[in-house]
């Protein structure tokens, strides 16, 4: 596997970080994970537009245009026979001394390396367990950034408790998950959380909405409470590498039959007919 | 200049990071910034217990006691010959290909270096000016982690606005500022936000606090507005090198009469005698 650094395909051991770069003081970077099946970028359009937010969100200015990310990432895919896995880019703001301000001289650095990742099949056709906290997160959860810590610890939290995923709500309003979106079925239609400042603008999140309405699901991006959450009919998360699966069961409650439910299976098979035949 | 990394006294150029060092990804690790007067280390027992508050809240094992972080901070300060300056030392989660949960092999990983640094006499003499701005920060302030990019961004936004610091607030409570604590005089009694888990508990915020109470000038740890802050007598910040700052002027607005106040001089004169005569 080789990987991207510094505008250079190299080998992953070559590769020195600087303890000058502020990815390593601040996490003062952005990243984006690319889904490829087939060989074959999943939504790159969407996901480079998103990783442009970010970048000027956070004002970091992207050393390469969206062609040339493309083909940074088509050349990883070929370069390493990726067939079914995933593209990692992430850019900080450059080397400098630590301290807080912007640099002046910086330039932006990019690492980018793929991973082979076939799709969780058993969880995609099994489903998953959760629990539910507080989310603690900064109040720009939209943007894509290294600071990742508040989800790593409650990653680390669910597995703690024995379950895949915490479902994250602010005061009890359901905001998404440590590292995907939230879903709810109630009554036949679809609830989530609005695109807002208080969650990631799941890519995933943008494809179910759009199959749900094509399947002429009703959807309703709305916030909804954790007691709402408990009471749905079925419950699903979606990502990039989780797809869409189902959570069976959450703080130890089992959520409507406990099994799949119908809606969710018309998304599944919606999603896989759309990007895996 | 040498450097403390992975268990060695290295020169900075030989240092290389791993792009799998999880404070790369994450920015999952925790640091300190060590004060150097006179190359003796300041408050330093109060630095290590933060530390060791730090590492066990987000459950990081230190790999060092505190003795040895002591001695490494010390054969930093004499090997670079250090007078006046400061140590910085971070401590991350190890290095393990990219996944949120903690990797079960990794062990931590610690970089530290000193850098001259002379007190900021200027600004100490003279003030400085803040803007006020939303904390849109976690919530777990109280924790000195390297997801620093909210406190990165303020900061720039103060540059942006030709001040040098920005004054943080939640729904109009005022928290603190981007790098340091922040305090208020009015009619004679010293204001500051509760060390809870909105603020970082500074080590020279305790050191000012316990010089007010032998100054016997009243202390109350309680919230106040912004209101209440354009409304002070006197204003100032705290921390390990900016030490005792008086801001005179906020969002445009002069604070009291406009120059340092009477009980800022006070701190500030018993901070200098206790640590630097």
């Amino acid at each position: 596997m080789y990987y991207f650094y510094k505008n250079e395909f190299v080998h992953k051991q070559d590769i020195q970080i600087s303890p000058d770069d502020r990815g390593y003081y601040f996490g003062d970077g952005i990243y984006e994970v690319f889904r490829v099946y087939n060989g074959q970028i999943y939504e790159g359009a969407a996901h480079i537009q998103r990783l442009e937010r970010t970048a000027s969100e956070v004002r970091l200015q992207l050393p390469y245009s969206n062609e040339e990310i493309i083909d940074i990432i088509n050349r990883l895919i070929q370069g390493n026979n990726l067939v079914e896995g995933t593209v990692y880019m992430q850019i900080t703001r450059g080397e400098a001394p630590r301290a807080h301000p912007f640099p002046t001289q910086a330039e932006p650095i990019v690492l980018a390396y793929c991973t082979e990742v076939k799709r969780p099949l058993t969880t995609i056709q099994n489903g998953i367990q959760a629990i539910t906290q507080p989310d603690i997160r900064w109040l720009r959860c939209d943007l894509k950034t290294l600071n990742l810590l508040p989800n790593v610890l409650a990653k680390q939290t669910a597995l703690d408790h024995g379950v895949q995923e915490v479902i994250l709500h602010r005061e009890g309003t359901v905001t998404e998950c440590s590292a995907s979106n939230l879903m709810i079925i109630k009554d036949d239609v679809l609830y989530t959380h609005p695109a807002n400042h208080l969650i990631l603008h799941g890519i995933t999140r943008a494809v179910v909405l759009r199959l749900a309405h094509a399947l002429h699901i009703q959807v309703k991006e709305e916030p909804f409470t954790t007691n709402q959450l408990l009471q749905a009919d079925e419950v699903f998360i979606t990502g990039t590498t989780v797809e869409i699966t189902s959570i069976l069961r959450i703080d130890g409650q089992v959520i409507g039959t406990g099994t799949p439910g119908p809606t969710t299976q018309r998304l599944k098979a919606e999603f896989e007919k759309t990007f895996l035949q």
